[in-house]
């Protein structure tokens, strides 16, 4: 069963709003097993539109559509497909009821524009919309199906998931699955080289990386057909994958860094303290992402001036004088104040130069040192990352969680 | 003059990257006055590209094309088109050179496959790659033009700037500017309620609000002749719309929250101390996204657990005993805290329940407390946001900044 999307919205072709609902759907469509092979935008202008729906429609089964059903004039995707169909458009009662009942919560009376998104191609199934007064709809039409959803993915995603996804999953005849590992501290070259063999060995599951800013992902997906489990074909390719590349791998499908690290100190009921200077309360925020961590996170402290280094985590001033605020001694005494004066069973710590200014010939942007401290010891890490002051941030913070993972597990440090 | 983009890759249909290129060109193309009325995306398949290419080419003056000229087989864009239009593809000297030297950086041998980047439609202006291997090029036919670009935005970008805007800029007839302004505390019903008479009046400039989840920006673009300045056209409407919103305007362009916040500190030389629980560093790690930062800002204390509260910030056992971590009172005194221990001339507090679990009927999750602290008094604001941990933690942490703007600016708080 192939697939097509088309994206409707001037505001898209303006560069005023990234296509995110493009890939959301591209996601769902290949979890369902249905070929995608094109996605189009156009702008809210009926003449293209019905173009380019025609066109899809007479290659693809499926077309569905997002956005354009708003309630001001220009936003016209059911109207025209409606007419490139040669339907008519019924009021659809219900519909009109929930958006009275939508404005009713918020007090106000609705705008006569709004039942304009009350009106639908008749005969078609219309998916409601929780989230806003624009309601969805599937038209079936010479044995294909043209799914019509709003754009905001607030809307669209729940919309989706609720109607959509089951009625074309009862549609489709295969099935696939995808499992994603997550690699830190070793770039796609490197990678390749170890797994290449197994890469172009495989068709079913196929194999891809994926770069991205401080880690690279890899995807194996495998299909089969509707009834049969696909999971079966991934297993024996990840535990290959795994035993190449050792404790690189940190995490599968909606891991992160801090997520893993997280689970492992909440597991443990280890306690922790971070002292930040370049990462700047990234490391903490990224943690508190998590749900529960307040059980194990205990304070982080973004210690920016040197008077804060010596005077809250009681770096010594002599250790600032002499070495400087970036150095590795100053990281270890960051992360032993941070351990004593939180009471933690585990603490980082990060110093560094984010840039753009600061740097030296000795001490350049980039330059950072990571550090953790237990009862037992201290390591200290220095570092040289590439990038602009947002992108240095970034790197330093993975890096400093993964040592955190790595003293969790009692693996080696890189 | 019509543009059209080609974005080539299967990654790109099966959801596995987000097409940020496509809203990158987009924007370039709008700033330049060119038209883009079409955005396709097609996987890597010869047979769909050349169809997909010859549709564009048959209706659009310019054709741009991202993806598909990486060294790997299944890498064909170039060859594709080149086909579709009858070119043969012949060795570009220069681009074999660059290539060798490029892995001669990395102390790595060129694979022999990476030369096939090397091999260019003939007569085609090559346009050079600092960041990769693959180069792009322009090829000029029957008064159109295609421009082929590698994908990776970190490569696609500086060729597009440094080569291809100055080429269609050339060739292009119009030119338009475009003045986007931030609001925030201000939803969009309610914004658009105090200015819709303008935006029915304008067709040049246009005006369009677009609803992010903490702002709303409008953008004003107006388009003019070259040789002509649109911005006379943008200026008595942005006037007109500020003097509607007042300071829920707080910034314009490429501003954010944080770089406002930041630019008022440095400037009025005040020293800022943050305390942070459910935000969690969230409010620091923004400010130091901002360079210069360090001038301004003392420390930032992520006061997670209670004992850091009362220990470290001074907050009295007795306050959070009796009013609870989340209240007035406790932000309160976080503020007070903050300011003292980091001597610092101003200073903000968050507490709250980010969720998911944590709330009761009376501290419901989204329930939070912003406090600002100076020598002169305290100010603490309870609000109830909603969404996930992340949305309540980004929305409270924009508000907390405008609390600062606010009190930096002499402004009245919301």
């Amino acid at each position: 069963m192939n697939a097509e999307i088309i994206s409707v919205g001037t505001e898209l072709l303006m560069g005023q709003t990234l296509n995110t609902d493009a890939q959301y759907l591209a996601q769902k469509l290949s979890e369902l097993g249905i070929n995608l092979y094109y996605q189009t935008t156009v702008g809210d202008n009926p003449g293209r539109l019905k173009q380019t729906f025609l066109h899809a429609f007479s290659r693809s089964d499926v077309v569905i559509t997002t956005g354009g059903l708003g309630p001001t004039e220009d936003d016209l995707t059911k109207e025209t497909i409606a007419d490139a169909l040669g339907i008519k458009m019924v009021l659809h009662e219900e519909s009109r009821r929930r958006i009275k009942e939508f404005f009713g919560k918020t007090g106000l009376v609705p705008p006569v524009s709004n039942f304009k998104q009350a009106v639908m191609p008749a005969g078609a199934v219309v998916i409601k919309n929780d989230q806003g007064t624009a309601p969805g709809c599937i038209i079936e039409k010479d044995g294909k199906s043209i799914v019509i959803l709003p754009g905001p993915p607030r809307e669209l995603i729940p919309m989706f998931e609720a109607d959509v996804m089951p009625y074309l999953d009862a549609r489709s005849g295969r099935v696939i699955a995808s499992r994603v590992l997550h690699i830190f501290g070793l770039g796609e070259s490197l990678i390749e080289e170890r797994i290449i063999d197994i890469v172009q060995a495989q068709t079913n599951p196929t194999i891809a990386p994926y770069a991205a800013l401080t880690e690279v992902a890899l995807r194996i997906t495998a299909s089969c057909r509707k009834g049969e489990d696909p999971r079966p074909l991934i297993r024996p390719v990840e535990e290959e994958i795994r035993s190449r590349l050792g404790d690189h791998v940190y995490g599968a499908d909606d891991d992160t860094m801090e997520k893993v690290a997280a689970r492992l100190l909440i597991e443990k009921r280890m306690k922790l303290a971070v002292a930040e200077s370049c990462t700047g309360g990234m490391v903490t925020s990224r943690l508190v992402d998590v749900p529960g961590i307040s059980a194990s996170l205990v304070c982080g402290i973004v210690a920016y001036d040197d008077s804060v280094k010596t005077g809250l985590l009681g770096v010594p001033e002599a250790v600032i004088r002499e070495y400087g605020a970036v150095s590795a001694e100053t990281a270890e005494a960051m992360a032993k104040g941070a351990l004593k004066i939180c009471t933690a069973d585990i603490s980082l710590a990060t110093t560094g130069i984010a840039g753009p200014s600061g740097g030296t010939a000795e001490k350049p942007v980039g330059l950072v040192y990571c550090g953790l401290a237990t009862g037992y010891g201290i390591f200290v890490k220095q570092l040289q990352f590439s990038g602009d002051r947002e992108k240095i941030r970034m790197r330093a913070s993975m890096y400093v969680l993964d040592m955190l993972r790595r003293e969790l597990l009692g693996i080696r440090q890189l």
